[in-house]
């Protein structure tokens, strides 16, 4: 795969690329062309087979793309041909949500623990994770291999726990929390901030794009 | 603002700037410049002069931008100007999550109804929000003027919720689940997919490529 710098906007894709190959694979379907996976997906073959081109390219000219191969070519690219263990801070309803969504493990992310401040959640279970205080933290990364922290915290408890978690030797962060973390720690750590709000906001305004464009009565 | 075509990716930094500009406004900013917002933001000055410019500019020369002024001008841009009914489908922690989110009421959207069809949550209120059984929904939004409706609901549901919420007049879906569901509703239905495990895989191939690059030991 070598040094390639492959951009922003492919590696974007790519995930959609896996989720649509799962899907093909658990429909029992072994090989695709770009023509077909194009019409699925709804973007054009050519993007199909440039985006691909950029990893060695998958396919062979008139047999199209082994899917379950390509499938898993895509996983290494991602890192998911490794198991990943995430905890999560904040066990409200979003951080549970989180923990109980067994489809991550599917893809190689497991969620060794929760952790919160509120006492009355101390040692109750999401699933078989159980959820641990916020001083309990730095012990439990010192005993357990973590990579991945997720962020389920009020923006200002997110930017103090960021610290403790890069102090503590977390080098991804999932985020949640409204306020773009990367500006705030070393560029030695992976942040993915998921803003809800803005995707909202998205949406309010390709409603009202489409009401000025009078296809809303 | 006319009938100008404002391109995706502006689109896309708009809800960035007004979460900026509401910082500013609480921490008593009244004005400021496209230098100064910049280097919070980390883009480039010269890419917000140019994206607002796309909306007829705001700011004046040697003054910058009045931050409230600018903020109002781009809620409107992004329809926040007038209050958004939603509901919720799917009362499960994600769902209740997103009842229980306050600050989008900030934004102009009001929660007016989670559904389940999980009948040990009837009539359980979240918040003040009453959760209801699937089958008061469409006599639901023939009472209601509901704009905007959450799914938070497997795959498999998605989809045919989104053609009952389609049938009954809902023009915007925030979907939650994994598929895209832009390309089984109808062109004159706004449609934003927030795919969590997508965001993820990105934060996945991140850490990977931190640590082949030799940044993480």
């Amino acid at each position: 795969m070598g040094q390639k710098v492959i951009s922003k906007a492919v590696i974007k894709r790519l995930p959609r690329y896996y989720r649509y190959l799962g899907e093909l694979l658990d429909a029992g379907v072994e090989r695709i062309s770009s023509g077909e996976l194009s019409q699925q997906m709804k973007v054009t073959a050519s993007q199909i087979r440039q985006d691909l081109n950029n990893f060695g390219g998958f396919g062979q000219q008139g047999y199209g793309y082994n899917v379950y191969y390509l499938r898993t070519e895509i996983a290494k690219i991602l890192g998911l041909d490794r198991p990943h263990k995430m905890i999560i801070i904040g066990a409200g309803n979003l951080g549970q949500a989180l923990a109980n969504y067994a489809k991550f493990e599917k893809n190689s992310f497991h969620v060794v623990g929760l952790f919160d401040n509120n006492k009355a959640l101390k040692r109750k279970m999401v699933r078989d994770i159980p959820i641990m205080m916020i001083d309990e933290l730095p012990g439990f990364l010192q005993k357990n291999d973590v990579e991945i922290a997720a962020l389920t915290l009020p923006k200002e408890n997110a930017i103090d726990m960021a610290q403790i978690l890069v102090e503590n030797g977390i080098h991804a962060i999932w985020n949640f929390a409204h306020t773009d973390l990367n500006l705030v720690v070393p560029k030695t750590v992976a942040v993915q901030n998921v803003h809800l709000s803005e995707s909202l906001m998205r949406l309010s305004y390709n409603l009202k794009t489409l009401e000025e464009e009078g296809k809303i009565k």
